[in-house]
């Protein structure tokens, strides 16, 4: 990989993507605020871009329908999933200036420690050993604290209903799920994604577009059984090879720095459970092929797995796509990972709704079970206008908890029968229980979820910057044409003899076939060039003094310079040929 | 119009937009919150179909650009805008149950009047003159109070820096206009468009969709010249025909309601001053076409003008697009306004920042005007090293302050001259001041701009709304092909014979030709066919014993149910021409 001045090519990018209309900085009038960014004009267009081609990969090809649910959410969902106990960073103030920084930051800007899973007690032992002080002030610091990251606020009037800005879209779909698996008619597997924004009111974001706390998500949540993780497309991608950076060969300290990534097949990775089970690594594939497919540098992408202390607290498995950028270095910007079911659980404890669901055997199953015949002659005294609850109760039990209740009550023991609010105390007596074979069509079960979790703003920074061209005479973006926004700019060669005219006809009929045209008359034509080069517009096309005897025009691509001349009639069709 | 039974076809729409997954209860499994929904898989691929061609119409034929701004936006700007101040309601709390409502609300439910431009002290008076009480407990109220509709919040972990969830768009596009006209070269009209999340904290919604607390605006601010509101391309709209409720013929009440409309051409419309001017027309136009486009029912489609007393504190002339729904009857979808420089000029005065633009002339003028020459031997001394400060500053006068420095001190009086933080007094002594003839370039001016702000959820409802339809035997969604989620239903006659894997072809290459087809042979294909009926897939393919003769399938096209068979390979251009 090369390696250029760290410092300029950063500063060279967002300088060209904030005078050419890429990324400004919000609320900049009024001495604007860390962590939030504005899509300019082109920077929008480039986003939408990303996403519709997110889209044909996860909606088209694979079948995901898309939901879009409120950012605003309630206290009880957010208590429910563990964000409001676990959305947390540790956080130290400043005694004398009150200024506040990330604990774990902090640390390692001042000595060279990995702080990843470190207690709050922990963090405290580090700063007061190593005495660290405030590095704007030299203040001494007060203790580590727990702070939440989410932006609070409260709906309605009353003030007493809390709210939050959602901190991921995920929790979104989950509490769907019901809902959700109707609309799949009970069959699984299915996926669900949801693009929009998702909020994280960071301590102290200094990292420009790499730490904001408003950004865009892609989440895509594919449900599968929790026994079944086999995926029935993965045949299609299991040759193709990976720069792997497994939790083993991080941990592996043999290993020299640079050599811990392992180039692989997902076949193999699977076979040698290096990456858990197939749907991972098919969202692995896929993950890369979007990348790729929007123009990321292959060479600048590898899988990372996440070490087993740093895994977030719903996760059994996760690989990060990272991304190589000059100056922060390799940068998470998708996350894959296997929450089992975690949040289902969790929603179905928190709100009392089953968000199991049905799911039919290929073919009916003969199961050993019991069938129950109450004793009346007891039972009648005992419960009296209850009967009918416990009779009901009774034949409703799943097999796991009749074979539990038989054991128990042969044992002598009581067993505890619940329905509803009300306890019955079953004893051997009240029944007899009879060994019977029985056909089953299915069974309940709670999904797991794998969830290629992408972060729209990082990847859509990093495609700049990979963008990013310097030749002798010129700057320009190599901006894959299917994502670029402009996709032609149209010229009049000189201002005069109905060049403008045949220039903005050109113009506007490209734009009646939906490809965005800009039309330019304004100084020099090698001005033009340069404009177009640094906006990363594919193809330029002017008008000139040949085109008024025989209808041509020229066509100029941008990363190769090369003309060609065509007729005008043809400039539709060779472009969206280009695209 | 027809005159259903209102209640019904509500919730009919609903019930079928829940049961076919369109619309649901945001947070239902925690029993939901009023002001807040769901876009189901199908809702959210409608309305991102909406969205499209919203900007078909917008970004690729009106040469808008879209910018992306954060929906969290810092007092500063809200303050500014005047939000903080008048973006509020008037509420009442019950002593009693201590519910809060909407002090208009209540008032327009218990007597027949209208409150629009009512003081919080009229809407008291109006309280205690009707002795309304609540209608919950019918309990006393308080005192009515202004209620800021945003939602609070905060940024960073300080505290102290107040934050809102945006109550529009548009502010996030005022706030970089230094950055945009730039971009537009400083060119004026431009559009800019922004597309996003808007909040606005209801004090008690209780209207479903039609009053959200989180919505989605399609907002677009054309700038223009302050006193140059004609449009260029108004001669392609001026013939069309619009049915218009002018706010002179809302007020004149020798019209009965019914005849309150006066269908109109935008030429006569603007001739006759009953618009304010061309670019608000143009926009009216666009607006019918994006919503005829899309599929509104046209005879549901009417524009209103505000009356002088409900126009915003920005807007000198709003004309809202209004749809017809059974049970609200006419919403407010659309608003076209002129907001002047109302914005502008707050921003630029609270910000400190320049929002002017420096427009050329189209050949220069001639003004007259004054030169200064300093009486060096007085100021000198005055003045000392601030000479050149003060010299430099009295150049840069602009015209009008440099008559107004003129005329005060010809008589006498004493000049400020303020240059930054500094105070300077000017004297008749000063210097002379000479008439001369000057050149002049052009001008600075601050624009003025129109708004065409769309609340796509209110359009999405009304538009599955206007597209249900009952037949004897079926229910139907006649979704616009272009904008309905589901393009085609594919099914298998029977589960054999090869026939579902046919049918899994032709859906696999109908999808990597980018349209969404679903493929389905779940039960009866009667049910099928009714499914994709009430889901508004206007087209059904199915498989039958004759495509394994002949390699033809049959299509079933929704609205007429008139079937035609075509071969398997014609099968994606014959969609593609369809939509």
């Amino acid at each position: 990989m090369e390696t250029p001045n760290t410092k300029d090519k950063y500063e060279k990018v967002m300088d060209l993507a904030k005078r050419r209309g890429y990324l400004w900085s919000s609320f900049e009038i009024y001495g604007g605020i860390a962590g939030f960014v504005d899509y300019a004009p082109l920077g929008a267009m480039l986003k939408n871009n990303i996403i519709d081609t997110w889209r044909k990969h996860y909606i088209t090809n694979e079948e995901f329908y898309e939901i879009d649910c409120p950012t605003i959410t309630p206290h009880d969902v957010l208590k429910a999933s563990g964000h409001v106990d676990n959305f947390t960073d540790p956080m130290i103030e400043c005694k004398e200036c009150l200024e506040s920084y990330r604990a774990d930051h902090i640390i390692e800007e001042n000595i060279d420690i990995d702080t990843e899973g470190k207690t709050l007690e922990e963090l405290q032992q580090l700063m007061e050993t190593h005495k660290i002080t405030c590095p704007k002030c030299s203040g001494q610091f007060g203790e580590v604290k727990s702070y939440n990251l989410m932006f609070l606020t409260s709906i309605g009037p009353s003030g007493n209903r809390i709210g939050y800005m959602r901190p991921e879209t995920a929790q979104g779909i989950f509490i769907q799920f019901r809902r959700l698996s109707q609309f799949f008619r009970n069959k699984l597997p299915f996926g669900v994604a949801q693009i929009g924004k998702a909020y994280r009111n960071e301590i102290s974001p200094r990292q420009g577009v790499i730490r904001l706390r408003e950004f865009t998500q892609a989440e895509a949540e594919f449900f599968v059984h929790p026994t079944i993780k086999e995926h029935k497309k993965f045949k299609e991608v299991e040759n193709d090879v990976i720069p792997l950076l497994p939790a083993s060969r991080q941990m592996d300290e043999s290993l020299p720095k640079d050599e811990k990534v392992i180039n692989m097949s997902l076949k193999d990775a699977v076979e040698n459970n290096i990456i858990r089970h197939e749907t991972i690594a098919y969202f692995v594939a896929i993950t890369k092929r979007f990348l790729l497919d929007i123009g990321i540098d292959s060479s600048k992408l590898r899988f990372r797995q996440h070490l087993p202390d740093e895994m977030a607290h719903y996760a059994i498995d996760c690989w990060d796509a990272e991304i190589y950028t000059d100056r922060f270095g390799w940068i998470e910007c998708v996350g894959i990972a296997d929450r089992t079911d975690f949040d289902l659980k969790a929603h179905m404890e928190n709100s009392g709704v089953d968000l199991s669901i049905f799911v039919e055997y290929d073919e009916p199953k003969e199961i050993e079970t019991y069938e129950i015949e109450l004793n009346y002659k007891v039972v009648g005294k005992v419960f009296k206008k209850d009967m009918k609850l416990v009779s009901d109760a009774l034949n409703e039990l799943d097999n796991n908890e009749m074979e539990k209740l038989v054991n128990t009550i042969k044992n002598g023991e009581e067993y505890i029968l619940k329905v509803g609010d009300k306890e019955f105390t079953i004893l051997e007596d009240y029944l007899t229980a009879k060994k019977v074979q029985k056909k089953v069509m299915g069974e309940k079960v709670l999904p797991h979820v794998i969830e290629p979790s992408h972060g729209i703003d990082r990847i859509t920074f990093c495609l700049l910057e990979h963008s990013f061209n310097e030749e002798e005479d010129r700057t320009y973006l190599s901006i894959n044409p299917t994502v670029s926004p402009i996709k032609v700019g149209v010229f009049p060669l000189v201002n005069k003899q109905g060049m403008p005219e045949i220039a903005m006809d050109i113009k506007n009929n490209l734009r009646k076939n939906g490809i965005l045209a800009e039309y330019d008359d304004s100084g020099a034509i090698g001005r033009r060039y340069m404009r177009m080069d640094e906006v990363g517009a594919p193809f330029c096309i002017t008008v000139d003094g040949q085109t008024l005897e025989d209808n041509t025009i020229t066509i100029r691509e941008r990363d190769s310079r090369e003309q060609i001349r065509i007729k005008i009639e043809e400039v539709v069709d060779y472009i969206k040929n280009k695209l």
